[in-house]
């Protein structure tokens, strides 16, 4: 016996928007389980703007399964420490089903809320605006924020966070859409940044200036936000969408970055690995915050293997409000 | 009766690199000193590149005596504190001659080297240096530094610290004169960058990557270190002279941070005051190294206040190596 699985290569470097064809469906024959083993049905799976640059930078092989965060079901287990029926968290995405000796899996305690909250909030995406913002970012109660990609998954908690921390808080995103919903989380200034010079509305919005920039973005939402800087004001350097689909990641010009000097300010790029020490307060925090309603998100969720590629692409087209994922099968 | 003296008044704002005749020499009386007041001759004062940026942002009044650090001689004294004949150093530059009630003047103990040393080395580019390679850059023993400006008055001090710390030092400037004394002073790399492009040099001269870039320059200087800067790098903004000339001090667009977040690296712009708890420290340790020979600083003097606009119009040109100075009497 054996279980037939599709799983996602990338097969041609993009150079720019990543398009589908640069990726394929691959059907592939998964071996059942033996002694010490389990079989894993997936059933969600993460896209994150962080997987961009593996791409062409040649991070990511070409022709062989790609990786992601995903959570999946256990249907058949020899292996003690995985009871069939249990959910496990791990990095292997975009594939249907595989086997596993249960190295890189762990068991999801589905407690805290909804299966895929394990995606974003309590997950990477959470932890990434928790530490990014209170560890980085050194943010104190009642300053001022500016966030930007802000109704994306970092971003999107990074305001509820700040707003959590009575803080002012400046949003931008690119549709009235989502600045809508940045406006009923809270966010006490939504920017449109399609609709005018992203430097000239954020000049009209930050009128006490800015005390912490989380940049998801940069070039020019970073060259905007550079001569707002209040004195000893940080800047997390969260992300580089904008960079992203350039060949080398080459940004727009930043040329304010004098303001760097006149303002002492501090700007530090980070991975969540740099904050594990406070993993254990983000995940108390959190639970609180989702179930007091303190922590709202939103998911845009494509339905099937096939649409991996487009749900990755589509994180550069603005196709999410939110969280992108993938539901991979039934819970 | 009174003393004749000269001072510098900004007339006009420079828009772009300043002119001679945006400056005026002014000849005023200056009154005797009465009880409690002491009349200082200037005998040198600096100028230094963080002084252009005031003259456009309107923090430099026009048609008023400009400030700038100095060395005074007390020439006539009804003060207790300052004796006839003593050295004190204050932000009374730009004149020859003025009246005191002692608000701002310290009295100079001229042991640790010749006067001018007190502009330079053990004054406030020496301590920029210090503080900004070894607090805000935290600097390790033996890790690889690049310094741009590197034979300006702070580079030197920055790339010579760098090598006392069993550093490999890359150095910028823009003249084979002043490539050629790096090499004296001890850098590892001395790279002209008029000579190509700096992107392209840094690179072949950064062979094990870039720990601490201590940055005077901005602009196209950055953009070339930050693809070449090591996991958990650092770059203390010290200065962006590249920018100053330019309208808000706007520089060349700088398209690489996105490795700000691959090297989780951390940017920071300071000013001397951020680290006073070094001071003791700073003056200990530089004259030892001053009189151990291991810490070497050249001067460019030019002579007379009616040369002081070029001399300040003159670090943005390159006519200095090390320090630039303006010698105002004899000592």
């Amino acid at each position: 016996m054996s279980t037939t699985s599709r799983e996602v290569h990338l097969i041609e470097r993009p150079d720019g928007l990543p398009t589908e064809g640069q990726f394929r469906i691959v059907e592939t024959e998964v071996a059942d389980p033996t002694e010490g083993e389990v079989l894993v049905r997936n059933v969600y799976m993460s896209v994150d703007p962080a997987m961009r640059p593996p791409l062409t930078n040649g991070q990511t092989p070409l022709d062989k399964t790609m990786g992601a965060g995903a959570i999946g079901k256990v249907i058949a287990s020899g292996h003690s420490d995985f009871e069939e029926g249990k959910y496990v968290q791990h990095r292997f995405g975009f594939r249907e089903y595989f086997v596993s000796d249960g190295n890189g899996l762990s068991v999801l305690d589905p407690t805290l809320g909804p299966l895929t909250c394990y995606l974003h909030v309590f997950g990477g995406t959470g932890f990434t605006a928790y530490g990014g913002l209170l560890e980085v970012g050194q943010l104190k109660d009642g300053e001022n924020v500016f966030v930007s990609a802000a109704a994306g998954a970092v971003g999107s908690v990074a305001c509820q966070i700040a707003k959590i921390k009575d803080c002012y808080v400046i949003g931008s995103a690119g549709s009235d859409e989502k600045c809508e919903w940045l406006k009923e989380i809270g966010v006490d200034a939504a920017i449109n940044y399609k609709k005018e010079p992203i430097r000239k509305s954020l000049k009209a919005a930050a009128t006490n200036g800015i005390d912490v920039y989380f940049d998801n973005v940069g070039g020019d939402h970073l060259d905007a936000a550079l001569p707002r800087m209040n004195l000893l004001g940080r800047i997390p350097i969260c992300g580089m969408i904008s960079a992203y689909n350039n060949f080398g990641s080459i940004s727009d010009g930043v040329t304010m970055l004098a303001n760097m000097i006149y303002g002492r300010i501090t700007m530090r790029g980070f991975v969540a690995p740099d904050f594990m020490h406070v993993r254990e307060q983000f995940l108390a925090d959190m639970g609180q915050w989702v179930s007091d309603g303190r922590m709202q998100y939103r998911e845009t969720i494509l339905e099937g293997i096939e649409n991996a590629p487009k749900a990755l692409i589509g994180l550069f087209t603005g196709l999410n409000i939110g969280k992108m994922l993938v539901k991979l099968s039934d819970e």
